[in-house]
């Protein structure tokens, strides 16, 4: 179904700039997580729940688990294409993937990534807020 | 036996820098590769075995798989305690393991890093090179 | 002249990262080298000169000089606006500046960067390579 | 007078990391500014005026101005050493100057950076706080 496929999933492009480059001339493996993450918030943005609402309502949403499968190297200046989804989403957690495509459309790295809901006063872990939950109701069991 | 373990092991600080904090007040997720990485080198370069020498024999070192788990958050000017070891080692890849502590001594993060070895002139991989394979010829079986 | 004006001014576009925030919510201050260096090289491939092209013909250019002036923070979220101009273009260096606006299109930043031109081979200064030279004869005193 | 110069020159040091490493194989240029952050940072240590201390009684010192000459390359590995002075302290900013130089005791940057003081709350800018003041009565005419 159209409108379920795009809530789940979103392509994101990010240029490799110098900055991230190594003298192994690779875009630097330090660099997946933060694109990820810009990623994940503007598909986010897509779907029109910005993050920066979310830590506005008092929540935060930090990693707690991350995984990277490097199978080919980016280069300066690639275009890069990065396909992020949900994969699961519970009472508690949120998880993404994604999977990145150089210019040639290769696979070149997939991640996954597992995000938090902490409360921001008391630094407790608490419930997946509704704002995220209404939106995927149909979509996923949330257990 | 004490010369294995200290083959095996090697403990690495880090003070978390304010460049490194995020709006969130954490050691941002982003960092941990890169602090992980300069862990493994400075045990490399304690074993005499500087990375910058293996690359100089025509031999690179990517990253192909790595994996985090985020326990505790990191505050600004933390002085972590990082523990390194290698997990595995074969004829083509090297595995390893990182186990961080804050000030508390309570564990805040655990990671493992996964390295293959390339041919600088060619790009393909290439088998685990003699300096470090001699080195733990007694702690691994290379398969 | 619209077209000479074309070629010395560009506007290219930043939204600021969780990444590259810090604890005091602004956008650190270490990440706007990379974002100005994002810019101009953006605006070089805008006229036809990738940075990529200069380099596989053998030239560096490395940042000889960098000066910033933070006038308001950043914050999260934000959809910088940069333009890049070229203020002065020599036998040897090129000199770009920086007007950083905000969603309000207040002035938050300014910056400029000279770059130099070295032989990538011998690591010696050169100089300003003929396609650079020729796009901009006109309008610059190459002395 | 020794006491004196303590007060206003710290050594440091920082040793390339690969991820800090371009594909000109030099340190990238937007390393500099969170290198040089660290450093003064790790002075105020050190005459026991650490900067988290500053942030807690709720003053924040953000960059209002910093400059660079890049004289030389860093590469990976080298084992770069720091001079961080107070090159001048007025009733509203401080201003920190730096020399690096690498292996071969070569001056390879010179920086200089200027911070403001600004109420945490209000976000406005504030008198320099006593603790520092105090420190620097004798070295500096606070105008």
């Amino acid at each position: 179904m159209q409108s379920s496929l795009e809530k789940f999933s979103f392509t994101y492009y990010h240029r490799v700039g110098y900055a991230e480059t190594d003298k192994m001339n690779f875009l630097h493996h330090s660099n997946y997580a933060r694109i990820y993450e810009n990623a994940r918030w503007e598909f986010f943005r897509h779907i029109e729940i910005p993050y920066s609402k979310i830590e506005l309502s008092g929540i935060l949403m930090p990693v707690v688990k991350m995984d990277f499968k490097f199978i080919k190297p980016a280069y300066y200046d690639d275009d890069l294409n990065i396909e992020v989804n949900i994969l699961k989403l519970t009472n508690t957690t949120i998880n993404f993937g994604y999977i990145m495509r150089n210019d040639n459309n290769e696979i070149i790295n997939q991640a996954t990534t597992t995000l938090a809901f902490i409360n921001e006063k008391t630094g407790k872990a608490t419930r997946t807020p509704e704002i995220i939950k209404s939106r995927f109701i149909k979509e996923f069991e949330f257990i």
